[in-house]
């Protein structure tokens, strides 16, 4: 059977664009929801500065409340060597860096040039490695940029190729700004391909309704990890319409119906939804939670004609 | 350049599901806004008794208001031989006939039994054929049933040839209750190849967000026809959540970034979801009204690292 393990995302891409604050009691349940529905690799919180992302202001809180186990691997989000200090600090099993694909983009989300981010990148990732931490170049813009428009496959690959040369130990393509198509994914893998073996993550937001079939894409073109967050939450705050990840629970669905293990048990993660929905008061952009499942079972109910 | 035709059911089963009772002159402004925006096929109302289906009842008034041109061709959706009357006296260019997959819901949706079903459709078929008028067999919960579960594809299959035997000129195939996924569009369209040479149009619903991924995935399987309802309306008043179909303008989108042509102008399309919208008095589910477009631009804007 194929496989392709899910990243939670919900607590940190999830949550870092709404404007209610949840306490970090309530992230904390979430992340306890998450892992009973199988999620063991989960980008628990970012270590930036509490201005510029308020509902990430507890890191050091959530990461001292979340349970401890083998089987799980808790990721951080940092953006600078402060706050790498903070998340190594905090004890996460791995960081996550964003290095963006466009100038603007990366002025704009980082507040530094493209060469300023690689250089960050590689003295966090040098720093992450000496204390056995290991390091995920997450390329923001991948597919398409709000600000410069279409971004070539080809730029997108060389920035991979700096960041594997900088250290990085898996590279995750995002679509920050939902744009791209199942096309769009074949085209990149291949570009990147072309310049590393390393494992390839993949970020979808389904800001137009092209979320799920780029993942079930990714994962055809050998995808070894796809990003999700419990409910469809999140976004970002600096990219203009840039509405939610793609959601775990329909992820879950249409990974399950195609015959592709996840490790995710459905009702455990519209279980987790569920939970997060009532903190936060609107209603979450999953379908399966209010759909229903259905599930896959042999076809004896099914008559001849 | 690849092309699929997007057949427009926006005014039939877009608006059959809503309670908010449209205005004749609001569908037809709805059909007009269609038009210009490239829809040359539209499902635009059904000859169902009253009773059953409010919303349809002026199916004549709007038939008798709808601009004829020689490059539009307008479908109506009929379930008996008096609703065919009643939809060749209004001048359909097409008809559209719907026959289940189950026996359960073959007679909760159309009070009859699969053989009932068929001999009707035969009867349709040939009277249709008589007065020159084209007619779709459409494969009602052909990936799954809400009362029976999962249907076998080689029973639909089944059904697709027996279809085909009694006349049919074209095979839709919908997801009625929205829970297939690719690769049970590429088993069913294996299937049904092996009975008929008929063109294949697929009639997706977004239930559990795979709606999207199945459209492309039917494209790529050789369908030449998709139905899409601008706004992402519809459902079906008798499948229990059944929400919207695939919306025109999502579709769209994909479609033009994924290099294949439809003949829809996005922002003619956005705006006869609008214009519905207004009418409806809710939000629709289509997401590109919301989050704009991502015009396909050449590469040039984007700098290499």
């Amino acid at each position: 059977m194929a496989a392709v393990e899910i990243v939670e995302v919900g607590p940190r891409d999830g949550l870092q664009n709404e404007s209610a604050l949840v306490s970090t009691e309530a992230k904390i349940a979430y992340i306890e929801a998450l892992i009973a529905a199988g999620a063991r690799r989960i980008e628990a919180t970012s270590f930036v500065h509490p201005k510029r992302v308020p509902q990430m202001a507890d890191a050091e809180a959530v990461m001292a409340g979340v349970p401890r186990r083998d089987d799980v691997r808790y990721l951080g989000l940092v953006v600078n060597e402060r706050g790498l200090d903070r998340a190594l600090a905090a004890g996460v099993d791995e960081v996550n860096v964003v290095v963006v694909a466009t100038e603007t983009f990366s002025e704009r989300n980082q507040g530094m040039s493209m060469e300023a981010a690689l250089r960050s990148f590689a003295a966090i990732s040098g720093r992450a490695h000496a204390a056995g931490v290991p390091v995920t170049a997450t390329i923001g813009a991948a597919f398409g940029c709000p600000f410069e428009g279409e971004v070539a496959p080809a730029t997108v690959a060389e920035l991979v190729r700096s960041c594997a040369d900088a250290g990085a130990d898996e590279i995750a393509l995002a679509d920050t700004i939902g744009v791209g198509v199942p096309a769009d994914v074949e085209r990149l893998i291949g570009e990147v391909r072309a310049v590393t073996g390393l494992p390839l993550r993949f970020h979808f937001h389904n800001t137009r309704n092209t979320g799920y079939a780029n993942a079930l894409a990714a994962v055809a073109g050998g995808a070894a990890a796809l990003d999700a967050s419990a409910g469809g939450i999140g976004g970002c705050p600096f990219a203009p319409a840039a509405t939610g990840n793609i959601a775990t629970e329909d992820l879950t669905y249409a990974l399950r119906r195609s015959g592709i293990a996840s490790g995710l048990e459905l009702s455990g993660v519209v279980a987790a939804a569920t939970l997060i929905e009532a903190e936060l008061g609107t209603q979450i952009p999953a379908l399966l939670g209010r759909a229903g499942d259905f599930p896959v079972r042999s076809a004896a109910h099914s008559r001849p004609v």
